[in-house]
């Protein structure tokens, strides 16, 4: 037994240098490159190892997103609750949502989604995923806004924040575009702000 | 001459067919299989006419990629004047972009920007392409919803309108996302008429 805890740990440990690089290979190298092979020397890890986690490329692809978007959400849950009300509040909020969906991680995403629009096998495995973390998102924002999305005026406007998130982070990717998102987003924080107050005066102060 | 106004007609038929085709190629069936041989077939045209047009599959995806843009520019400007003040007109007229930015075209240039990407010289060659269109919907966005873009915060508000339009356009490559969109639209056009309303009260009844 003693000699088994840090045999798992190596393991535990390899399989995550080779998920966070899968990830920094798809976001850098696109998809057409990533082989496992590429993947394997870029880690450092044998093939043979690889193919011990993961038996197939898309395996491995698909492994390194679902683990780098429950990533995220964890980071979600760690950041410090926002203090201050209204627009100071919701801009916080915002642009960390901003932050936390565009990125190496939307990079990686967008290389596997563009692919996975003329693969229906690929698609119909990622969807899952891609449900379960845009969901995840949409409860952290809610609860990070302290609005209720009961209300299907607040439930639509918090869709449209992520839906922006998702634009700027494309806007991203072929140029660096965070002067422009910096404005973008305090722009859509003093909208959002101002919907909240109008819609449900007290939500933000409770 | 009598005989030369046929074949230069005939002659720009093709070239308007083969670009159809490469647009619809590239969205249905992606970037890999987006081959010019592929993309002739599909179009019923010999490898060689396709090569008299365009000499790499580089040049013949990013002339597709500007003929399309500038075809939705035109079909932005032949746009009848939309009728009504307030939210109304704030709301056909985002529902409008949001239609032009999203669909076939959005899904063809989403497999060109996500291997560009990865390949700085084709994102060279993208980028002159997608600023000249961006740049032409947001001034056609500015002449109909009838703002002074002048003033930074409404200039903001488009550009995050159309922001939001090329996430809501992504949302919809995986899964039809109408529904959903129709009620993001409406929520945000609701907050930019507001906006435009507080911002300057006259600018929509000029």
């Amino acid at each position: 037994m003693t000699d088994l805890q840090p045999k798992q740990d190596r393991s535990r440990a390899t399989r995550q240098r080779l998920l966070e690089t899968t990830i920094r290979c798809l976001a850098t190298h696109g998809w057409e490159a990533s082989t496992v092979g590429f993947i394997a020397a870029e880690a450092g890890i044998s093939r043979g190892a690889v193919q011990h986690h993961y038996r197939t490329r898309e395996a491995l692809i698909l492994g390194a997103l679902e683990f780098m978007f429950d990533e995220r959400a964890a980071l979600l849950d760690a950041l410090p609750e926002p203090t201050g009300t209204g627009l100071d509040r919701v801009h916080t909020v915002v642009a960390g949502l901003v932050e936390t969906i565009g990125g190496e991680l939307f990079r990686a995403a967008l290389q596997v989604w563009t692919v996975a629009a003329a693969d229906p096998e690929l698609r119909a495995a990622v969807l899952p995923l891609e449900r379960h973390f845009a969901r995840g998102v949409h409860d952290r924002a809610v609860r990070l806004l302290r609005v209720d999305d009961a209300d299907p005026e607040i439930r639509a406007l918090i869709q449209a924040t992520l839906d922006l998130a998702r634009g700027l982070a494309l806007a991203d990717v072929l140029t660096d575009d965070s002067r422009r998102r910096a404005r973008v987003v305090r722009a859509w924080s003093t909208q959002l702000a101002d919907a909240f107050e109008g819609i449900s005066p007290d939500s933000q102060d409770t």
